[in-house]
């Protein structure tokens, strides 16, 4: 397994003693580079897609959980293979790299990634135009899902979360993503120093499992921005729970695709912002 | 000035009371995309650089911050202008384009921004070439700056930068960057959605103070991670001061640069993590 965690000396300081040089572990950040490539025996297209700063560990999730709540792959079915690049010559590379073969169905010119960071300076840069985007894509409102959740249930969550978070216990430095079955069964959780990693994790490993659990309740141990509500979407999560604060955009979106976005789950307290209707 | 927070309705839940409906704040997120050309007469070369969700407000301190931070203009004098788009249809769009135009000396192909996150998965993934990276760049390292930083002022300083967030006492979504100068005096305070942003606004809004003030301390609400040291060793800053964890990575750049990385001031409380000689 990978490491996560790296033993340092830190020196330690309080105003109630005598400053004492203690071990300590602090997170691992290394960079993460994915590159997709189409057809896995003609190797005639290669793209560097995006590096990313993660915490090592699930680096297969997080890859097919970002093409995936990134719009670039709808299924599993579409990733002829997916592997670490060991061809380098630096031994702590080898597993920085990862590489995915599409299959050749899968057009890049057409994906969310594009018009998100490439094209939307010409087609609008505000909240509303953002949201719109979205829209165009045909990326579906979540007004249908009828799931209900209870105070006790997130109460319940709020203590739950902290016990599952390893890496946060050991480290202070990493940001967990959860997701909980509506009978209050804890499907998948993941960390990672990023929290749009931490979600992607979640993202690839649900898309992973045999049987596809149904998990609509999403939890985050951060804040909540435009980001994360856009790839909630498109995994299709109905209710969202903050532990942190949400932003304008986040709220507008999750107003306008029919989600549940609750926040500042914290001290046995919490506020919903918008479809109130799923908590009772 | 641009409104950074916006008023939403939320249903309040404690374990202790009865649901109400309040009035509350978010703190506001749009995006901001920076464009640059060059030649304000001839418009030759346009590119978009880069598109940030932002909090709005200081945005040219923002791309200045950027630019700098990010090695693609060293001095002032190599921006000629500094505006918004104001030719856009959509109203809310004329202040999410911030539009520079850069003298011709500037050298594009030399940028750190195309190093980083262009040409970086040929020269090596991992965070050993990261650091190789910064060197070849002939970044300075930092172990001559003499300033010393003592324990009280440590304490001091956990408690103005709490009193000075003004975005986070109304949202609770906000990071802060500040810098002090060594005698103790706050010289500027930014705040964000993003920490990036807002340690980017306050590298922007140095670079443009009349008389460079001697700010050696830059104090983060955040965690602390490759990329804000990265920032920090451009901006030259030997004395960095995170609320919260550091990673693997910024504590090793920390290190090799020269930099004093103190984290986790909280309660009376902090941690030395590197060049320790300077507190005292």
């Amino acid at each position: 397994m990978q490491q996560r965690v790296k033993p340092v000396q830190v020196i330690k300081y309080s105003s109630q003693s005598l400053e004492k040089e203690m071990d300590d572990l602090v997170i691992i950040e290394e960079p993460l580079a994915i590159r997709i490539g189409y057809g896995a025996s003609h190797h005639r297209l290669q793209k560097n897609l995006t590096i990313t700063m993660r915490t090592p560990g699930h680096d297969f999730e997080l890859t097919l959980g970002f093409l995936y709540s990134e719009g670039i792959i709808q299924h599993l079915s579409q990733v002829q293979s997916i592997r670490y690049c060991t061809e380098l010559q630096r031994l702590e590379e080898h597993e920085n790299i990862v590489r995915v073969e599409l299959s050749p169905d899968v057009d890049l010119s057409q994906t969310l990634y594009e018009r998100n960071f490439m094209a939307s300076s010409s087609c609008g840069i505000c909240g509303k135009a953002q949201i719109e985007s979205l829209e165009q894509q045909n990326c579906l409102t979540l007004n249908h899902w009828e799931y209900h959740i209870s105070p006790t249930f997130l109460w319940e969550i709020e203590a739950k979360l902290t016990q599952n978070q390893t890496l946060f216990s050991y480290t202070g430095g990493a940001h967990a993503v959860a997701i909980y079955e509506n009978t209050g069964e804890l499907v998948l959780l993941r960390e990672d120093i990023g929290r749009h990693n931490a979600l992607d994790k979640v993202i690839g490993a649900k898309l992973g499992l045999e049987k596809q659990a149904i998990a609509p309740i999403l939890v985050l141990s951060s804040r909540v921005s435009y980001e994360m509500i856009q790839k909630s979407i498109i995994a299709q999560f109905p209710i969202i729970v903050a532990v942190g604060a949400p932003s304008s955009l986040a709220v507008e979106l999750a107003q306008q695709f029919g989600i549940t976005l609750i926040a500042f789950l914290r001290k046995g307290k919490f506020n919903v912002y918008t479809h109130e209707f799923r908590v009772q």
